[in-house]
């Protein structure tokens, strides 16, 4: 037994740092010591109350990480002690029709490390080991802790088939949606990002992207004079919004491609009309595979993710209520780490 | 000139069949002596009055027909006298950014023949040779009346890429809805037809096809039930209604194909949710393509196509107004031809 400190979410919006004692890995885990630890906007859903009845009130959590191995348990080949590591947080029942499919990333029985299991933020984790990514020797830690987010929008890209050349348009530039953007950019897509927030269009726009506040400006217009009236070959909803998916398919070339990347937590109205008659498709996409994982820390590893500009704060593991907090109340942040140890 | 037997479409639910005089074909084009011709869902709309604007008061509609070639124009080499054949009655524009991307089905200015042209509810027909399929000799001309209603279902069926065993629901069992299970059940597909009307349940009975009447029975419960609470692989959803939209992410697997085959007029409210969640995949299927046709007149060739039980009524030329009439009053039925010359 380690004493370490950890994170817990303790409910009513409060995360308490306390030492606490860790054991060695057990069989097929490996102990990772965590360097840094990205706040999810599903941490966020933890922190409002939204998800207690899945953590409970003694969870820690986290999942955007990055660390180095401490140790490894009985039966681990895949990694060794030293190596620089993330972990991509999916433990699939490997029975459901989903797995049986070879769809073990949307298991229908999921768990998913640092929300079902205790997580990253903590000095000492046991993760499973087939769980792990090995990163290059000489990747930056804090920048390695994008990867778990760069490999969502590797999942939506690729879902998309992105090609060289094609018309892309995000809708919503958040932290996610930026990201799509730039997989999407390296993939050779010509990107447009559409958002409200003036805060966050700025941050596109110092990415280098083309950018419009639909709430000011036509988009459709916009579009249709950037493609010869074309359309966007690709769409990006990723702003969980009525008016996002309205401009979905407003915007859409014929034969285009729809990723739904947003949580809709109701039922939008959709012009289906548009899709019979301009044969669209809207591609579900959710979390990621392992060749996501791999394709997100050869972009980062490349240069392709602009990390700088999308680190917004970092903060050491005992002021992790504070960088929730901070965060709860600026919107305009983009990725806030905690720095959990060296 | 050549005097022949036409119905017009006069407005205000009025067919009138009068005599007129036809010319030879002109260059590019083939005189198809029509032998029979379906009504449409899209003729009963003109029939209705909603097309008024699009086709006028003096319009010969028609285009699921038969016939067989009278004459050839300057410069037709695809096609000889005496053959039998269908049209595909579609006209690109070969400019259009669809055209350019080689979908000129859904081209942005598609003249439909038999709507945006005249049609084949007329004994002899000039029609575009670059749209004739030629037909097996031994083909019966009323069957193959039935050739563009299951060209349109042959598009939808290639569309979804339904496969060996595969779990299928049509949602919706009325004339194309019937086409596309018959057509998912040569492909392979383990069909279940949903739909409301107890008469048309009873036809797809009859045409062996396992159905549910969904106001009755609870289709998602039937679905995992049949399939081990897996889902359906592929839904088609042809209803047009609110319930049926509702129906479709209920009851689809994980990563299933769902095919819009229905017009919406209005924008339903769709579980985006579940898009994300089980990654689904919604496919706009409109029209069909040259190799649909293919396909269509090898599976009617082929007996793949119950064509004795789809064919439901067929009426001389003379009595189109009857038929229109008749088929406005009976949902019941299925596919109603015009028998328009021998």
């Amino acid at each position: 037994m380690t004493m370490i400190d950890a994170a817990f979410y303790r409910g009513n919006r409060i995360f308490r740092v306390e030492r606490t004692e860790t054991p060695g890995p057990g069989p097929g885990q490996a102990q990772l010591r965590i360097a840094f630890c990205g706040i999810c906007g599903t941490d966020l859903h933890v922190f409002h109350g939204n998800m207690d009845a899945r953590v409970g009130l003694n969870r820690i959590v986290g999942h955007e990480m990055s660390a180095v191995i401490e140790a490894i348990g009985e039966g681990v080949t895949n990694v060794t002690p030293g190596q620089k590591v993330v972990v991509r947080p999916l433990d699939p029942c490997g029975e459901c029709p989903a797995c049986k499919r070879g769809h073990g990333h949307i298991c229908h029985n999921q768990k998913f490390l640092g929300l079902d299991t205790d997580g990253a933020m903590q000095e000492l984790w046991n993760a499973p080991s087939h769980t792990l990514h090995v990163l290059p020797d000489d990747m930056r830690l804090d920048h390695a802790a994008l990867i778990e987010p760069v490999a969502v929008a590797c999942h939506d890209v690729r879902m998309a088939a992105v090609q060289q050349g094609e018309d892309v348009v995000v809708i919503g530039g958040g932290p996610i949606g930026v990201l799509v953007a730039m997989v999407a950019r390296a993939a050779g897509g010509n990107v447009v990002i559409s958002e409200v927030n003036p805060a966050r269009l700025r941050i596109a726009e110092d990415l280098g992207f083309d950018t419009i506040n639909p709430a000011e400006s036509d988009l459709k217009a916009m579009i249709d004079d950037r493609t010869g009236t074309k359309g966007a070959d690709v769409v990006f909803e990723v702003s969980g919004s009525q008016p996002g998916v309205d401009a979905m398919t407003a915007i859409a070339a014929t034969r285009a491609r729809i990723v739904m990347v947003a949580i809709h937590a109701r039922k939008p109205q959709i012009d289906l009309f548009q899709f019979f008659w301009r044969e669209l498709q809207l591609i579900g996409a959710r979390v990621y595979e392992p060749q996501d994982y791999d394709q997100a820390i050869a972009l980062v590893a490349g240069g392709h993710i602009d990390a700088q500009k999308i680190i917004t704060n970092v903060s050491p593991l005992a002021d992790i209520q504070r960088a929730f907090e901070a965060l709860d109340e600026s919107p305009t942040a983009m990725k806030s780490l905690i720095k959990v140890g060296e």
